[in-house]
């Protein structure tokens, strides 16, 4: 089994791919819905939440630890936790935007928190250093892209209007690679490839984290009957639909409350 | 002076209202950014930093307090804290739309946390049996209209089309009156009143609160020079910069931290 977690609901796009690359595993999802958002608490507080998640992971006995959630990734550096592997979605989407660009010109979306924190264009800068690569990257903000995900606007016209304003200066810089640096943008995927075009590769954090987790699933144990359990900490009857409207392929049970 | 407090910069409305009804008066006014949004937290935790803030405002000294936040107001039923008399945003709202509708037919927009618990239909109710008069009350969701604040977008086409969508059911419902439901929404006002067209009167909570605070300040001392405070417990530079953008008529100080 699988721990996969986020401050909310972003995090599904992740457990979406995780599924879709590994559909004989289980998989348990927490999203700590009652402390939702975490992109504008201070970095100790997403440390000690993204502890307390982590600690309920290893009594849960997961075999990985995912951290679906970029503001948490960017707070927990351990490789392990508990002698769990844990994996965040940051490194796993520098790695892929960095093998897929060509011209070396690389947007980053994400919340005004990860954008103006650096962190996506300083770790891209440290790995295409290490590879000698040439590298420029652009981050540009995109703060309506999560309230546009919560209320499940996603192929919508409106939705594609906001997308285009938003990336139109980003699009100036030519870029042939564009991060999605927050988890809940996958679910926009198909607006934001609309608004670049379909020449741009847009890297999506979920894809690029299953690969990484490969060699941890093939020495697990498989699975007969694989189990998909989600946790929230808040289970309020919105969330519960919206889970619905944003995987809707996946046959889920009703979303669990949990305290930490 | 008088202590104005809200969850972030929507209760700037309330502020904006209250010094252009009493310009010879101090204002304080406390945005808690750092703990935005109130509206999912549960009840305990709003009183407990509800509590927090009307205790700094007392060793403030000040005069009024105004609670200029839906969701804390929901939670404060004192009309006094340490002697010093408590004002909300909602009661004032109820009686003001009570007075002003001429059909009965009073809507409320509002956070999915404000309307979902009824509050407002529950009070304008009350207050409707209390004169005998005939209401039906009708609440509308719009989930995007903070983040739309939040991000600047006032006078906009893309808001133009977004506010027109959540109110396009309760236009159906026939209201002479709707109640703006949360703090943020005065900021939208030009877009709300578009949508629903001229002859239907907008509840701006701010005006109300206006009224109800005249007796307490014909008491109180008039400053002859008035300073108007603008404290936030979080204080990033988008703030700055926003509260310019929502308040280009005021000249304001920066904005100075508090931790609580």
């Amino acid at each position: 089994m699988i721990g996969v977690f986020d401050s909310g609901i972003g995090g599904l796009s992740v457990l979406r791919s995780l599924i879709s690359a590994y559909p004989h595993q289980s998989f348990l999802y927490l999203g700590d819905t009652a402390r939702l958002p975490y992109g504008n608490k201070s970095p100790s507080t997403i440390r000690k939440y993204s502890e307390q998640i982590m600690n309920f992971f290893a009594d849960q006995k997961v075999e990985a630890i995912v951290i679906a959630c970029n503001s948490a990734s960017s707070c927990v550096d351990e490789k392990e936790w508990k002698s769990i592997p844990v994996f965040n979605v940051i490194d796993p989407g520098v790695r892929l935007a960095l093998k897929q660009t060509q011209n070396g010109r690389v947007g980053i979306l994400g919340t005004r928190a990860t954008i103006s924190s650096g962190v996506y264009q300083k770790r891209l800068q440290i790995a295409a250093e290490i590879e000698q690569k040439n590298l420029q990257a652009y981050g540009a903000e995109c703060p309506l892209f999560v309230p546009l995900v919560e209320e499940g606007w996603l192929d919508d016209p409106l939705t594609n209007l906001i997308v285009f304003r938003y990336v139109q200066e980003l699009k100036k810089q030519d870029c042939d690679t564009v991060v999605l640096g927050c988890t809940h943008y996958p679910f926009l995927r198909s607006a934001i490839q609309k608004a670049f075009g379909l020449s741009t590769y847009l890297v999506d954090s979920g894809v690029a984290v299953a690969e990484d987790l490969g060699p941890i699933i093939k020495k697990g144990p498989v699975d007969t009957e694989p189990t998909i359990r989600l946790l929230m900490t808040d289970t309020s009857k919105h969330y519960q639909r919206l889970v619905r409207s944003l995987l809707p392929d996946l046959k889920l049970a009703d979303i669990e409350g949990v305290d930490l």
